[in-house]
C-alpha cells in the first residue's frame, strides 16, 4: 500500500479534508459522485422536506443501493466468466479429439 | 416494476420508514449493510471524535468507496468476459477448420 494521502475535496459546496491510501484522482472521483448524488436528491421536494438527519440517511441508503446493484452485476459477471470457462474447456476437449481423429486417419 | 413498497428498517438503533420498488428482503439487506458499516466505524476513536455532520460524510464516502470498488470489479469482469468471448470464437474457428480437414482426408 502506498503512503497515506491527505486531500481536500468539495462535496455539496462544503470542503472536507480526507485522508486515505487511495490516489487523489480516485478520492476526487468518489467526492464528485457524492456531490452529484446530493444535488440530484436536492432537486426533489420529498428530500428537501426531511430533517438533516433523515436526509443523510436517504443519501446513505441511496449510495448503498448503487453499491448493491454493482455487487449484483459482479455476481452475474462472475457466473458469465465461469460459464465461458466451462465452454472453453469443452471446446478444447473437442479440438483435441478431432486432432486425434485426424492424425489417425492420416496414418492409415 | 412492481408496486411501491413501504417498509420499516432498523439502522444503527433508529427506525426508518423506507419506500421503494425493491423487495422487503433487498431493503433489509441494504439496511443491515449500513448498520454494520456504522457500528464498525463507531468502534474507531477518529470517527467518534467527529461532529455528527462529518460522521455522516465519512459514512457516505465509505459506502461510495465500496461502490467504486465493486464498479472496478465490474469493469475487470467485463474485460474477462470479452476476452473469453474472443477465445471461444477462435476455438470455434479452429474446430471448423479441423473438421473440414478431417472430412477432406476421409474423402480421399
Amino acid at each position: 500500500m502506498s503512503a497515506r494521502n491527505q486531500i481536500q475535496v468539495l462535496i455539496n459546496g462544503q470542503i472536507f479534508m480526507i485522508s486515505g491510501y487511495e490516489s487523489d484522482e480516485y478520492i476526487q472521483k468518489v467526492a464528485s459522485y457524492l456531490s452529484g448524488k446530493l444535488s440530484e436528491l436536492q432537486k426533489t421536494d420529498g428530500y428537501r422536506r426531511l430533517t438533516k438527519e433523515k436526509q443523510h440517511m436517504v443519501v446513505q441508503l441511496n449510495v448503498a443501493d448503487d453499491y448493491f446493484k454493482a455487487k449484483r452485476q459482479v455476481e452475474t459477471l462472475e457466473n458469465d466468466v465461469a460459464y465461458r470457462d466451462k465452454e472453453i474447456f469443452e471446446l478444447k476437449q473437442q479440438l483435441m479429439d478431432l486432432q486425434r481423429q485426424l492424425d489417425e486417419v492420416k496414418k492409415k
